[in-house]
């Protein structure tokens, strides 16, 4: 590695760890002794394609329409907000009703500082020692944090082969480990799978008559859909949020971070039954949602279609990254790529060297993401000027790898 | 009551309640069942004193400065913010010199949604099952919801009858009960009482022989001083962050809420060793805090001093009111009056129909706060216009009171 990775990597060991220095006479909770805080590197690199954000910034005239919700929303930003955040959960309806044909009512639909803090409610109001949360894995690295922090029991049952969750053994995972959540992830991160809406249904009715441990009796495991890439999917394809009013034991997250390029003012919502609501309010915190925050969204959603505007273009940089990634090899062998209905793609299959590669993809200026089951990369979709750093990097890096552990053709 | 102030009741109930109808068939956790959602009713009222805001609003050129600070973040708010917001962190530091003489290096603060979010993130980080926290009582009643979230047990020492901390009967409860954590306020919320630095540092010192149970050998708790409202404390007051570097326990929150005019921004702070610092990063969410509230946050520090224009105003209101109080009655007995540093009075001591008396002062349009002992009642300072109607309509209320219980001279 050169000096300068060198110093790049130092960087993101610093950011991310908790150094060593905690002291010990501090009384750190037992179980987080020696933890780091989550999060990917936040380097200064000129590519970046590892958080799976919007490459798009937004256009001028949102930016000017932001400012100008703020503007009216400061004039009283001496006052607490409206804490239940009642004009942006109708934006959330009406957003809902159009990307995805569902039916909600405001009551159906609740805020948060990004799909992070709504995940979190849901952990704190159902989760909790003597509970469990059952996932499909591999999946989304934070929810064992969740779990971990709310003292919720973190249980995985093995995706198939493909990554696609195997709904057999789920349901027999949910009767035997009797967890209070399920947590789904349509399209799941970092594999890019969707959940077709059928599995959903089977996993919903069998909870049905699913009981829940260290809970009282009568009760069933909540439904978590964490829906953060759903726009990415297939055009016609149905979300989970369609099933809300049907199953009042479904919860679908979702997040203005993603597929609407507003990942930097950390909105998230969920769609769910009132009932679910109002046990994410007793926990909380009062005020959550600041008067900032909401003036910010509501003016996202007043451009809406700008916002997504790069939606379909990205799925087709998806469709044709995807395409150009089987092409490739690594010592003599064709990547194998995960069909993804998300923005991101998981690669490689056999990269054992992959900590190597992605450093060599980082000294070329590009950063990924090292996630997910050995041997395999994640790589975000930039703009086409991006991606086509990334094609020229990953093959050099490829090639360089090669060279530095001994491979020859 | 008149048919408006029952539906303004009734709003309040239904803004406040879980309402009835948590479907019991939800695995809500069984020590939530029945718990109500925290927070004062968020009523349209012509004159609110009831959760201590700051009632001056920011002037022009702040929301102003405001808006073209978020201009210029939302250009970027396809990505995500800086997880580390060190530049807040910078005029933390700044502005806590300016304001209490501390010197502190950007290690050493640390903001997030609230200092709500900052006392949930030092209950995740040092409570749990198994460990206590501890506080001098009657305090600020959200205390004991963060302990119940994090599963941390909640145990109170009474204050002196003047709500001073009784200084000696907690370094012994500390010695006892072996908190995690022991949570001081100063000064208090709802009695208005300041905690003196000499009282302050005899805690601190003794909790340096104290042990934690549940914890590992060696530790000792951990000291919170929560400092929401100590910019109006008398000047000349040292505030706990000037032994930030001399004790590594202890941890001063603040917020930009109170005498900083900045509630709906949702911005409160720690200063403390970088050793807690470290330990609320483990569990902190990743990007907790947005760069739109970032923005808004250092276009705010950008005008302190007009942010802070009318503190020395609002105490002196204060005192005005202290007094005026002093010399109401209630069924023939002067009213008591607490002692405040802060931008709130707790008054009464023997109000026997509390409940009552603000259901009067509600009717005459002006809202207050049921909060703290029995018998007490809490209002906080608005501007001139408004205190005039808070007095008329306090003298109202109490004769309509002591009419309405059959009360004669």
């Amino acid at each position: 590695m050169t000096a300068e990775t060198n110093a790049l990597m130092d960087a993101a060991a610093d950011a991310n760890a908790g150094e060593p220095a905690i002291p010990t006479d501090l009384p750190l909770r037992n179980d987080l002794i020696g933890e780091e805080p989550y999060g990917a590197p936040q380097l200064d690199v000129p590519v970046c394609l590892n958080v799976n954000e919007n490459p798009y910034a937004p256009k001028a005239d949102v930016v000017e329409s932001i400012a100008q919700r703020i503007r009216e929303a400061a004039r009283s930003v001496n006052r607490y907000p409206d804490r239940e955040h009642e004009a942006l959960r109708q934006a959330f309806c009406d957003y809902l009703k159009a990307e995805s044909d569902a039916r909600l009512q405001p009551a159906q639909v609740w805020g948060a500082n990004g799909s992070n803090e709504i995940m979190l409610q849901l952990f704190m109001a159902f989760g909790g020692p003597g509970r469990t949360a059952l996932a499909p894995a591999p999946t989304y690295s934070m929810y064992p944090e969740y779990a971990r922090d709310t003292f919720t029991a973190w249980q995985t049952v093995p995706r198939n082969d493909d990554f696609t969750v195997n709904v057999v053994d789920t349901i027999q995972a949910m009767h035997e480990l009797q967890p209070a959540m399920v947590v789904l992830t349509s399209p799941n991160n970092p594999t890019g799978t969707p959940l077709p809406i059928e599995d959903l249904k089977q996993i919903l009715e069998a909870s049905q008559s699913a009981t829940v441990a260290g809970a009282q009796p009568g009760t069933h495991p909540i439904v978590v859909v964490d829906e953060a890439y759903i726009e990415f999917r297939d055009p016609g394809t149905p979300s989970a949020t369609t099933l809300v009013n049907d199953y009042h034991n479904l919860a679908v997250s979702r997040t203005m971070s993603k597929a609407f390029a507003f990942a930097g003012s950390r909105v998230g919502y969920v769609a769910a039954d009132k009932g679910i609501i109002d046990c994410m309010r007793i926990v909380r915190m009062p005020y959550h949602l600041s008067a900032i925050t909401q003036a910010a969204a509501l003016a996202a959603f007043d451009h809406t279609d700008e916002q997504l505007a790069e939606v379909n273009h990205l799925r087709q940089t998806r469709e044709q990254t995807a395409q150009w990634l089987t092409t490739q090899t690594y010592k003599g062998k064709a990547l194998q790529v995960m069909p993804s209905q998300s923005n991101f793609i998981l690669f490689g299959g056999h990269l054992a060297e992959r900590e190597l590669i992605f450093e060599q993809m980082l000294e070329r200026g590009v950063l990924i993401r090292v996630v997910g089951p050995e041997g395999w990369l994640r790589v975000c979709m930039g703009t086409d000027e991006e991606m086509a750093q990334f094609r020229a990097a990953l093959t050099a890096s490829l090639r360089a790898a090669e060279q530095m552990t001994g491979y020859t053709a």
